[in-house]
């Protein structure tokens, strides 16, 4: 099979710079989600048609062509006229041998399941449009069937009143016979209103040339819904997460709003997970058996480990959370961030970087950074680990059974030892010996006859 | 009355390891919401048929039957063959001379007020059914009346034309006349495809013994809506917290969004309170006359005073705070904490087991553990009270007046007096004296001829 | 034109202390809403019925006669006998030349399109009514119409089953002649059940004097909705905050979720702004191109540069941020803060009344109050500026290319000059010389023979 995604769109209402088919939607371009729909289909070729917003698109196509291993061509489509005008500069890409399947770069959401069947449909030699019965057809092209058969598809503006009344409507998408294709594109023509080449009209070709025409149906209208505005594309992203959000459902996830969770990415979760409201989970997140995340909170490429709980308003990215871990809340978990069974991550504590055995606690208003901190180690409120001179980072080692101090200071490197404890208020400079006390602490005094200061009248 | 709760069924299709009516709706299992129903209507036998899910339910019914002072009866259905099967096992456990009501573990939300209606039309020797008229009664067994009167109970698969065009259908909760009811599942047949007991074949019987058979309505379909999967029960819970939304509205509580309040447990309002959108309530929530709580707030098992303020991302739990009180944005009062009035805790200051008196401070970054705060106490930004030395805890007295320095360690047990002032980066280890200032402060020095680190080539 | 605005009602319904018409929608009272739109329409006389809720309407309309720079003037009706008894106490202060347009303090969402429309209608000798075709118009007056002339009002308890079934209902909202009104005013009864006079009796006497009849509709039904309850108030700031994210989707702006964004004010966006879930805008907020705001942030009256990044969980506010600055998550902004370009403000950070130069950064855990930072300036986690002598407030100054080392207290007033290092776990009294390293450290000493404290049994 072949696949032709028309991408070459301007996108005007968007009123975006950025061009209409990079858009994103879950987090994700839209064009995307047509080429990782199209790649399920395992085609033979697939070429993007691109015209508006300059290098964008075939740079984001050339990176994608790439990071899936897929040869994906691309075609540009330069002046932009209509959309047998695009399908035009495919041709020299395909393998006339195999059926032609069109998609359009701005419809995110059609199923590799629902493409399927219209592909099957068609066959090799039939022409098979994807259609949809809409409850308001109002403005679209009517499927126009004779004996149940399709004979022409009928535009808004040329219907009659009993094809006004019919609500099948044609999504644009088709599988073509490859062989037909370039004649019946060839025989298009522009005189129209607008000028353009329009590739339904290779349907009334495909009736006179005696080609059956037939079609396959989505499971819902949004399968054919595109996006020309950022209503439409706000619209589309509440459908694609109420969808994942009944997937979850569906696998036994406990979702407290199935309407205010957002997943853009891959959410993998084991049994007995329970997500509370607001939640944002993007790129792949996995979520162990047992799993509970707190209301508000922010997930980003993080594993976090059976029975572990994510409390509220936590902010976690790139991070490992060992089982039965108790993080936040308020906890930021930053990039490079591991940390073993059972640590406890608490308010205000922001970890970087860094490893943390099993047991440990940094549970109030901290700062690890580039830190490789051992098991059973308490980390006091307040503790920061000074890793950045202003020119260079270095890393902090707490060993096993280090007491960490309150409002210390490990100014790194620096290694404080296996079972040493460090004062209050320590600024650690020089390694800390294993099982000792370490401190630096200036005398208390209190100052004789002091007089608190008094308001200055201005 | 004698109530029977079923809830020995699997609840294969909630994907967990816990039996279906231990689940939480709005925080609470749904068979404790089922019993909490009951209760009110002053059973004299309440009685729950558990089966699957081990020793967890009657465990579960232990624990509610104590804490509610309700002698709540149980008794194992093993193996399940059908809700009539179920209802056999309860009958030792009843009292003959009082109508038995029939309800489900899995169905939570049904009103009290519903109940007594179903209750009242059977009296004590009717069989009452509570029917609701569904707008897509398909698949539900339809209730079919002749001349007004009940006369059976049609399954779907049974059904005429004329039968399945019946809206009115059979919720399964029963109000029956216990002197016949052994008569009547003794008689049961499991002569079906399922092979299973089912309890509504005694309409039949009712009506072929003369007994009439009644009805009673409930408010709503969502009164009898049970839960089979994560689908139905994140429903049940919307449809609750909409519930709870329109009660407090019409309590004069001002929300800014109905749709995005989260009450599992009680909350109890005074006037003019307003509560922004993303808020959750747990347990049993107090917020007095004039009470403003922020954005994306989390309030468990606290008491809010007269007029406080709760700013944005603020976590309370266990807590009291005082009337006029300023409380984040970002603050997190951990259990234990009781303000008094006119008390400011700014962002991310956390406080913990702590008697804070009036019109105290503490704005900024600081951990207040283990401490009682005297009244007009300033505690300055990144104070922490050292509270912890890894195997005990200690207090901290901070008397009256007291003006805590920025950056301040109060290593415990430790007593500012009253007036004290603690300069900024103190680590105070013994007593401050009153009146006085306090400080431990190393001399400051300015290095000559000291060189920046500069980058090192990697 | 002339315009009466009725706001004297009690609103007992709202169940507070605060007069109905003074109760907020999207930040702002009622009464302002229909305020600000009656001004738009350039009335020669705006006058303002009050009643309920003593000097409160008064003085707030002589708030914003003031700050509106318009004269708005009060009229008492005391007791409260009806909507045509409030009109009568506006008629002295009304120009007769002119219509007068009849608006309501709880209506707050009427278009002034709409009121423009309707006057247009009217003219000078008309009277005008707004109508509304309602789905379900039970319980409103309905337009009586012969051959497309409006003949009369009728209310539900008085219509025949005929005029029942009209849907075109009157929403109050009425342009009259003034010449007329004084006499029809005089003439109404209120022999009727509450003992009012209803201005809507006025219709009739226009009908009987020869005077026409005629209507504007308004684009939908919530333009006409009043509020009279928590509830009602809830569904119109709910239909306020899709009408405003529907014109921000229009206007080109991203929103992640359009039913979960509140502006409160005004927001103001460049192109390709991008606006996650669960934000709130209060006051005025102007996102410059590019600008991207992370969920659950909260920003009130503050500037945000183009293409600067706010993460989740910020709140700002009374702040200026400057283009490509990365802000948050979980930092917080307050009044008086202004960031120039490229300013790095990390988590758990407070900054206040303070300006810092471009490409500085404090980026975790700070209190930054009171000061003026220069550029390239790195502030180390856990730095404090110590402002506040429990008196007096002071400024604290850092020049370009400063490095504050971590956990610092600067104790203002203090200037840290250009290029100067701090130590970390500085207490700094006195002002660092450029250029140089300046500390106050005890020294390092590790306590031989300590003994680790162990767990008292209590």
């Amino acid at each position: 099979m072949n696949v032709v995604i028309l991408a070459a769109g301007m996108g005007k209402r968007m009123q975006s710079a950025l061009p209409k088919v990079l858009h994103p939607l879950a987090g994700k371009p839209l064009l995307q989600h047509v080429i990782e729909t199209a790649r399920s289909l395992a085609p033979g070729k697939l070429c993007v048609i691109y015209g508006h917003g300059g290098a964008a698109v075939p740079e984001a196509v050339g990176r994608w062509s790439e990071s899936m291993q897929l040869g994906i061509d691309t075609a540009l489509q330069e002046p932009q006229l209509g959309t047998g005008h695009a399908v035009m500069q495919a041709l020299p890409k395909l393998d006339e041998g195999a059926p032609t399947l069109v998609l359009y770069g701005d419809v995110p959401l059609t199923t590799a399941a629902s493409l399927r069947k219209l592909v099957d449909a068609a066959g090799k030699d039939k022409l098979g449009i994807l259609t949809v019965e809409f409850s308001n057809p109002f403005g679209l092209g009517r499927i126009v069937r004779e004996n149940g058969r399709i004979v022409r598809i009928v535009e808004e503006k040329d219907a009659t009143d009993a094809e006004r009344a019919i609500r099948e409507i044609n999504s644009g998408i088709m599988a073509i016979p490859t062989g037909h294709l370039k004649k019946w594109l060839d025989a298009l023509s522009n005189n129209n209103a607008q000028g353009e080449y329009y590739l339904t009209d290779i349907v009334a070709q495909a009736v006179a040339d005696g080609v059956e025409v037939v079609s396959a149906q989505p499971s819902a209208e949004w399968e054919v819904a595109g996006v020309n505005s950022k209503v439409q594309l706000a619209e589309l992203e509440r459908r694609h997460q109420l969808n994942v959000a009944s997937s979850l459902l569906e696998k036994g996830v406990t979702l407290m709003d199935p309407a205010r969770i957002d997943v853009r990415g891959e959410l993998v979760c084991g049994r007995d997970v329970t997500i509370d409201v607001g939640c944002v989970f993007e790129g792949r997140v996995e979520l162990a058996d047992g799993v509970t995340v707190g209301a508000h909170s922010v997930l980003v490429d993080t594993k976090v480990g059976a029975g572990a709980q994510i409390k509220p308003f936590c902010h976690l990215e790139d991070a490992v959370v060992g089982g039965k871990s108790l993080i936040g809340p308020y906890a930021r978990l930053r990039p490079g961030t591991e940390l073993a069974e059972d640590v406890h991550v608490g308010n205000f504590v922001e970890i970087k970087n860094s490893k943390v055995a099993a047991h440990s606690k940094a549970n109030h208003l901290a700062y690890v950074g580039d830190a490789d901190v051992g098991s059973r180690v308490n980390i006091g409120a307040g503790t920061i680990t000074c890793n950045y001179d202003g020119a260079n980072k270095f890393r902090t080692t707490i060993e096993d059974d280090a007491f960490i101090g309150s409002d210390t200071q490990l100014v790194a490197p620096v290694t404080v030892g296996k079972g040493a404890t460090l004062g209050a208020g320590t600024t650690l400079t020089k390694d800390a010996p294993a099982g000792k006390l370490t401190i630096s602490r200036p005398k208390q005094m209190t100052i004789e006859g002091w007089q608190r200061p008094v308001k200055v009248k201005k």
